[in-house]
């Protein structure tokens, strides 16, 4: 049986399990924190262009014409930049190239599902430290104990939306025994990011999806900023030719595109911050989210039972369960039809 | 410094170095076996109506329409078929599921150079076998001294081009203590496959390119044959969008275009076949190639001053040299025009 050549820490695995994709196209889709917006049209255009270069020769292994462009955008030179097949291959790459097999993975908890995935390909530990019941940051975070080889902090969190400001995480990650990855997944949502600490401290890496805010899931696209020291050793843990050529031109393309990146971010906090306090007349407690989604429970009755329905009902949000945590829905911020069509079945089935 | 926190093994290593890509669109390229031929217009058509749809959603995590259409034309269940983003990112998940840090990934020598690389990133370790001074396999190959976890074995092998036959690679496969995983990136090229294999053995598991036969390299495709229990183990490892919707939809064009694939390949056959007896006729020693490229040496000169003298010609071919067996160049199958530019020039610097 090949089973048994199977490594026996991935046997035992279950397996990460990606939000529901529907095959109806009727139906609402809020649970992957996709964007309701299409991206800006520069990104068809950059993909046409390329398709009619051609697709036979080997895309360019580092994406230099995404890392130019990102890098005057972003202000830090291009050799800070490394491109990835999407954030979830940066993330992978960062933790093949720093921890081995047994040692550990600082994250928060609860966060974002995968990195304990992510972990357990790699048979390494995670050291999952507890949020405050509040969200913020309890100071058990940056101790030494353990000896962990790399901290992944999501800014804002997932599923929370709440951040920590940079001040307060420049001082984590001088006090934490080892590099701090801080996931800006979903920074374009808040007015704050942290890609000046890295300039400040080699031990910071931030990465970013163009996944979110550009509205590019479908093109998988993400990106590291670190201390070209870092980006060196990491190229060499990353696949040659991680992103196709048509990706690279629609990256780039999209981050060529800074006022449709507002103007679409603008809209989705606009209908955030709507649904929030409409969820909040609900009846929800909605703790305030600078993501593009937000994570509602109740005291006074479970909210499975409102998921089940709202899914029976062709809506899909997400349902969310933490051990010694407790259970949530997020529900990522769509057209305000679609929040209307969401909080009108939710108000029905309370 | 940050380098501390690297591990070892990846901060000893130099890198994967890929063929040169110039940016000179003048140069003539036949150092990293692309295709010099276009791919079928059902990729482009595919795309195009991909675009249509949008980005802004997740692709499909497991490319279902691409194992459909792959599953009808190799003749196998869709579910006996994993695809990866580009054929080395199937390297990569297969070594993640089988081999530890320390344990042993077998592979023949001289091959495909990734293959070492890789172990290298995984902290594996390499158990090369010399192939027989005729590119023949040696009995060695399958022996079970040392535990390997896994074998590694190309067919046609890179860079001779030479191939084993199906059954000797059955005999191979039923003696090796571990599965063996056969590339065929290169097999469209010639006459045989071992995708029956799979299906007699469930260690055995045949993985194919999008970048060689089908004119794609720019897309990053690549996919896995294997028998379905395996198969739900490796899905485990795979990043759970490791294909974007826009190489899904462009491999399943392509795949969807046989017709295309048969008549593109009789070209490239047709011109390795003439290129082979032009070499010989300068000189040069070539094993008989079932890929897209040929392998040549020399006894009377070194080759490397030939490839130097192309280079400055703006030709690219690709010089390889291979401690303990020798140096020679692989030069890639282009049109007929390029051969003969190549030719002409390689006569003209002997």
């Amino acid at each position: 049986m090949i089973d048994h050549f199977v490594r026996s820490h991935i046997a035992a695995m279950s397996g990460y399990e990606p939000g529901e994709q529907p095959v109806a196209d009727k139906c609402i889709k809020l649970n992957t924190n996709e964007n309701p917006y299409p991206p800006s049209p520069r990104v068809k255009q950059a993909i046409q262009n390329a398709l009619e270069t051609g697709l036979v020769r080997y895309p360019d292994p580092t994406a230099s014409s995404f890392r130019l462009r990102a890098g005057e955008v972003l202000g830090v030179d291009p050799d800070w930049i490394l491109c990835g097949n999407g954030s979830d291959d940066i993330l992978t790459i960062v933790m093949r190239c720093l921890v081995g097999e047994g040692q550990p993975l600082r994250i928060p908890y609860p966060s974002y599902i995968l990195y304990k995935t992510l972990a357990g390909i790699q048979g390494a530990r995670c050291q999952e430290v507890l949020f405050e019941q509040d969200w913020s940051l309890t100071a058990a975070f940056a101790e030494p104990d353990g000896d962990p080889r790399l901290a992944f902090f999501p800014n804002p969190n997932n599923p929370s939306g709440t951040t920590i400001p940079p001040d307060q995480l420049m001082e984590l990650a001088d006090r934490l025994p080892c590099p701090l990855l801080i996931d800006e997944a979903y920074a374009d949502f808040t007015d704050q990011h942290c890609i000046d600490l890295v300039k400040q401290s080699e031990n910071v890496m931030v990465m970013r999806s163009m996944s979110k805010s550009y509205a590019l899931a479908g093109l998988r696209f993400g990106f590291l900023v670190a201390q070209p020291a870092i980006i060196a050793q990491l190229m060499k843990v990353k696949d040659s030719y991680n992103c196709d050529a048509l990706s690279i031109a629609g990256a780039t393309g999209a981050i060529d595109d800074q006022e449709w990146l507002v103007e679409n971010c603008r809209r989705v906090i606009a209908t955030r911050e709507r649904m929030t306090s409409d969820l909040i007349q609900l009846g929800f407690s909605v703790v305030p989210s600078q993501a593009n989604f937000v994570w509602c429970t109740r005291r006074d009755q479970p909210v499975r039972p409102i998921y089940e329905n709202l899914k029976q009902n062709q809506l899909l949000v997400r349902y969310m369960d933490y051990p010694n945590w407790g259970d949530g829905l997020r529900i990522s911020v769509g057209t305000e039809d679609q929040i209307d069509a969401c909080l009108t079945l939710i108000a029905s089935a309370l």
